[in-house]
C-alpha cells in the first residue's frame, strides 16, 4: 500500500515550537519514525508538509490514484479552513484526521474541527502514535 | 467589454467533486459555455482559477484597468476570508459574487458570506446560470 | 412564457421611501421597465404587489398552472415570514428571490433570509437589474 | 359540545404540499374525517382555515361564547406570531395547539413554539390523530 | 393639529384581555378619554385599530398629508414586524411608539422593539398616559 | 393491545411534590385512573416508574415484542438525557412522549426536549389527560 | 407638587459633548427650560446632576418624603448599573426613565436598559421633550 | 497486558439499533472480534457494558491496579456526563475515548465531548477499528 | 437534631482524586471530622455517598420525616442533573448545597449550578469547612 | 480576631427595600445581631457600608494588616464590578462573599458573580445566617 | 507639551497586587520613571490616580484646555464603564488607552474594551513601556 | 539592532484602498518614513509584504537569528488566521502586533484579534505611528 502523510502549518517547526507541549523531536525525526513504522506494516509513506492552504488543497486533489489513503494533520487550519474541508470532501481515497495533542483539552477555539465531519476517522492525542493509528486505520479500511 | 471570471478553491475539481450536488460537467466545460455566452453578448471573458487565497487577492488587485468588472465565485473562502473581502472592497471595478448552488440551503456555516456586503450584487443557485446573470449584471451596470 | 412578479410590503412606496437607498423611481416606473424587458425576451409579465402576508401566500398558491415561474421580492417579510417560506416550498413552479439592494450590507437583521433556502436562486443588489436577472434565470431554467 | 378547528397558513395546500412529509390527503378530506370523529363523540365541529394572521386572531377573539374550545394548528405562525400568542392568551375558552408533524424533528427553527406557553396543551406528530387528541382533550377538560 | 392614533393586534380586546395586566377599561373608553384629552389641547384625533399587519402598514403609508403625526401602539407586532418598521421609516410625518405597559418588565421577548429605532420617540408604561405623552410630544415637535 | 407506561424521576412523589403545580393526587391514583381508561378501550397497561436513567433505558430496550407501544413521561430527563433519546430511537414500537404540565410555560430550560425528535408524537399539558391522549394515539397508530 | 430631576454621567458636558447628536444647548439651559415648564404646570423642580453612581443611588434613597416623583436620565449607567436599578426598585415614589436621544437607534449596547424594568415608565427620543413628558406623566400618576 | 473495554448506554442494542448507521453486527460479535485482536497482540481484554452512569463511574474507579488502560466508549453520555469526565480524570491508568461513528458528522449536539479533554486520546469513526486503535495506543503508551 | 450528609459522584475517590485540588484526606477522614463537629453541636449526622443519580434522588425523597435537613454535595451532577433539582424541590426539609472547592473559579461549565435555585443556601470553597457551614446553617434555620 | 464586614449598594435601605424579599429588619439591626454573634465567638467586627464602588475598593485595599479577614456582600456590584473583583484579588487577607438571598433563584442576571472566582468562599441564601457562616469560615481558615 | 496620565482602579496597589503578573514596582516608582521619560522628550506629565469612576470621568471632562492629551489606563473599568467611554468621546484632546499587560491574553472578559472604540489609539502589553508609547504617540499626533 | 516589519494582505494597495479610511500615502511612502525613523534610532529595518498566509508564516519562522524583533500588521488575517497565531507563538523573538486604524471602532468582526494573545504587545490606531511605537517598544524590550 501507498499512503500520503500531509502536515499543515507550523509543523515544520516541531522540536523548536513550544517544546513543553509538542516535545523536542523535530518533524523529520517523527516522520522517520513513522516511515519505519509503515515499512514494518508494508506501507510506503510519502510525506508532504506545507504552510500554504492552497498547497494542502492541491495535495488532496492529487491523492486519488496515487495513494490508497491520506493521514492528514491540518494543524491550525483544522479550526477554520472550510476550503480544506471541501478538498477532503472531494478526495476519492479515505482521509484520516490526526493531531499530536488532545485538541479538546487546549484553548476553546481548538476544540472544533471544521474538517472532521468529512473525514473517515479522527485520532487525537498521544503524539506520533496518532499518526500510527491513522496508518493502522487505513490498512484496516 | 472585458470581464474577469475568478474561481476559488476546489472549483477545479468540478465534475469529480460531489457530482450529486455540483453535476458532472467539468470546470472547463462550464467556462467554455460561459465564454460562448459572453461572446454572444460582446463580452470578452478571461477565466482565472486558484486554490490560493493570496492569488485570488492579487487577481482582484490587478483587475482595475484591465477589466470592466469581475464575476467572482469565492467558493469555501466565501465564509471566512476577510482578506478577500478587503480585496473586493479596494477593487475599483464592480465585483459580482456568484455561487453554483443555493448556499443558504446547505450546512448552516455556508449561509453566511463575509464577502457579500462589499460586492455589487450576489447571485446564487441555478448552476452556471448564476455566472451568466453576473455577466448580464455587469453589462447593465 | 408567462411569469408572475410578486412584490412584498412597502414596495408600493418606492420613489418616496428612503430615496437615498432605493432611488426616486416609483414602483410603477420600475415595473414598466421590467415588463418592457420581458417583452423583448418574449415573456409576458404579470405584477402583483401586496402589503398583506396572506395575499402573497395565496398568490404563490395560485401560481402553478398560471405562470412558468415567479420573481419574488419578499421585502421585509424576507427576514421572518416562515409562512411565506412554506408557501414557496409548496409552489410547483420555480421561485427566484430578488432584492433591489444588497441586503447583506445593511442592518444585521437584514442579512438573513428565511425564504432563500427554498428558492431556486437568490439575486440581490443592483436595483431593478436583480428582477431582470430573475427573468433571465427563469427563461434559462 | 361545539368546537372550533382553526387552521393556519398553507394548510389549504395539503395533498399538494410536500406530500412526502404531509401525505396526499387534502385538507377537506382530513377535516371530513375529523368532523366524523367529532360526530361519534357528540361534538359539533366548525372548521375555519386562513392564511391571514389577522383573520386567525379575530377567529380566536370571537370563539368565547360560540365554542367550548379551540383546536388550533397555527402552522408556520407557530414560530413567530406573538400576535397569535396574545390572541390565545385573551381567549376565554381552552385552546389546544396541534401539529400534523413532529415539529421538533425538522428544521431547528420549527422546534420553538411562541404560542405553546399560553395554550392548554400541545399535541404534535401523528398526522390528523393530533387533531383527534385535541378534540378528546377538550371533551375531558 | 390632526393626529392618527394607530392600535395594533388584540388591543380591541382591552377590558376583557388579561385585565390584571391591562385593566378593565375597554379600548373605546380609553380612546374616548384620549380624544377628550386631544380636544383640550386643540388636537383632532382619528383612531384606527386593526389586527392585520397589512392594514397597519397601509395606514402608515397614507398618514402623510392627512395627519401631523402618528401615535402608534404596534402591540405584539412591536417585537417582530420588520414590515411595520419599514412602513414607519418611509412615513413622512413623525411617529411615536407607545405601549400601555412597561414592555421591558415582562417576558424577555417583549423587551425588544424592532420598530423603536425608526420612531421619533418611544413612551412605555403608565397605561393610557403613554398615549397622552405621545400627543404632547407631537404637539411639541 | 398491551402498552407500557413509563414514568421518570420524581414522579413517584406526586401528590407530595409541589402540589400547586402537579395537584394532590398520588401517582398510584393517577395510574389507577389510567389503567381503568385503558380497560374501557381494551388496552392492558403495565406501569413502570423509576428514578434511574439506566432502568428507563433498559425498559425501552425490552419493550419491543412485549408491548404494542410506550407512553413515556421522561420528567426531568426530558431536558438532557441523550441516552434516553438513543434508547427511544432504537425502540421498535412507537413511543409517545407525555407531560403532565405544559413544559413550555415554565422555566426556560424545560422548554426543550432532547427526546421529542425521536418520538412518534408529543402531548403535554392538561395533567393525566396527556397520558390518555398517548393511549388513544397508540390505539390509532 | 415637587419633583426631582436626576441627571447621570457626562450630561454636565451637554453643549460641548458630541453636539451633532445632543445639540448645542448646555445642561443649564435645558434645565432652565424644564423648570419653566414645571412652573407652568405648578410643579417645583429640583435638579441634581452627578457623575458618581453612588451619589445617584443616594439621591434616589432620599427622594421619598421629599419629592412626589423622580424624572431620571441615567445616561451611560442605563446599560449596566444594576446598583441603580436596585436603588430605583426600593424608591417609594414613582421614577420615570428618560433619554434625550432614541437609545434604540444607536450602538447595539445602548438598546438595553437594565433600569427600565423597575421604572414606572420610559420615555426616549425627542430631546428635552422626553423630560417634559416625564413631568407630565408624574402629574398624571 | 490487561485492558478494560468499557461500553456505555444503548451499545448492548447494536445489531438491532439503527443498523443503517451502526451495522448489523451485535455487540457480542464486535467484542469477540476485539478480544481476538487483543489476543494477537498479547493483550487480555475484559469487556464491561452498562446503561447506568453510576456503574460506568465505578468501573473507572476500580480500573487502576487491575488494568493497564481503559478503552472507553461513553456513547450518549459523551455529550453531558460531567460525572464520567471526573471519573476519567481521577483514573490512574490511561483512558482512550472511542466512538464507532464519526460523532462530528451527525447532529450538532454530538460534536461535543465533555469527556475528551481528560482522556489520553480520542479515536472516532471507522466502526470497531476505533476500538482496535485504542488497544494499539495503550500498547504504545 | 438529625441531619443527612449526601455526597455525589466521585467523592468516594477523595484522597486519590486530583489531590492538588482536593487534598490528600479521604472521604472517610473528612466525614469523621464532620461527624465529630456535629457531635460538638449536638447534631447526629448520617452520611450517604453514591455515584448513582437515582440513589441520590431517592435519598432526598426519603429525607423528610427522618432528618431535620440535608447537607448536599451534588459534585458533577451540580451542573446538569435537573432530576436532582426536582428532587430537592420536592424535599420537605431544607437542603443546603455545598462544594469543597470554589466552583466559580474552575472550568466555565462548573460555574453554573442547576440545583442552587431550589436550595435553601449554597456554600462553596474552603474544603470541609463548607460542610460545617451547612451544618451551622441547618441548626440556625 | 478582628474582621471587616463590608456592605455594598442599597443595603443601607434594608427594612424599607422590598421587604417581601429582604425582610423588615434594618441593616443596623442585622449588624447588631452579627456583632453580638462575633462577640460570642471572640471576634471583633467592624462594619463598613457604602454605595460607592470606589469606597468599597479602598476598604478592601486597607483591610490587610487591620483585619484577619473580610465578610463582603457586594450586593448589585456582584454582577458587574470587575474593579471590585480586582480589589479582592489583591487583598492579602481572605475575603468571603455573602448574600442575604439565594442569588441563583432570582433574575437571570443575578446568577453570575464576577467576584466569586477570587473569593475564599461564597455563602448565599438564608438571610443574616450567610454573614454568620462567613464569620465562622474566617475563624476556621 | 503637557499631558495627563490617568490611572484607574486598583493601580494604586501595584507592587503589592499580584506581583507575578504586574511586577514588584509600585505605581509611584513607575510614574517617576514615566515623568523622567517625559522630561527627556520635553513633556510635562501630571499623574492622577483614582478608584472612583466619577473622578476619572471628571478628570477627562477637565482635560481640554489644560493638557495636550491624555494617557489613560482604565484598568478594570475598561471592560464595562460605558460612562468612561462617553467621557472619552466628549473629551476634546486625544486620549490614548494603555494597559500594562496584554489584556487579550488573560481571562476572556478582559479581551473586550468598551472604551477603545472612542480612543485615538490603544497600546497594551510590555508594562510601563505602553505608557511611554502613549506619550510618544501624543507627541506625534 | 535589526527588525523585520511584516505587512499582511491588501496593505500593498494603500493609497488606493479606501483612502477615506487609510489615507492617500502608498505603502512604499509609509515604509520609507518608517525606515527613516528606524535610522534615527539606530535600527535597520527590513520590510516584507505578502498577501499569502503561508509566506507570512514562513517569514515568522525565519525571523529568529536574523532579527531582534518583528513589527507585524496581520491586516485581515488578524481576525481568523490561527495559523499565524501559532507562527507567532513559536517565534523566538518578540512580535508586536500593529494596526493603522483603531480596529475596535470598525465592523464588529474586526474587534477581535486571534493573534494578539501571543504577541508581546498590541498597538492600534494613529496610522504609521503605530508602527513607530512598535519599533520603540522593541528597542525598549
Amino acid at each position: 500500500m501507498k499512503m500520503l502523510v500531509l502536515n499543515g502549518p507550523n509543523l515544520n517547526m516541531l522540536g523548536t515550537r513550544e517544546p513543553e507541549m509538542y516535545g523536542t523531536q523535530t518533524l523529520d525525526e517523527l516522520m522517520a519514525e513513522l516511515i519505519a513504522y509503515g515499512h514494518e506494516r508494508d506501507v510506503v509513506i510519502k510525506v508532504l508538509t506545507s504552510n500554504f492552504e492552497g498547497e494542502l488543497i492541491e495535495a488532496l486533489h492529487q491523492a486519488a490514484g496515487r495513494y490508497d489513503g491520506v493521514v492528514f494533520n491540518p494543524a491550525a487550519y483544522t479550526h477554520y479552513s472550510i476550503a480544506l474541508r471541501d478538498a477532503v470532501a472531494c478526495c476519492e481515497v479515505p482521509v484520516i484526521e490526526v493531531h499530536l495533542t488532545d485538541i479538546t483539552a487546549r484553548e476553546e477555539f481548538r476544540a472544533t474541527s471544521v474538517i472532521a465531519p468529512v473525514c473517515h476517522a479522527q485520532f487525537s492525542g498521544g503524539g506520533i502514535a496518532s499518526y500510527k493509528r491513522g496508518i493502522d486505520a487505513l490498512i484496516d479500511s
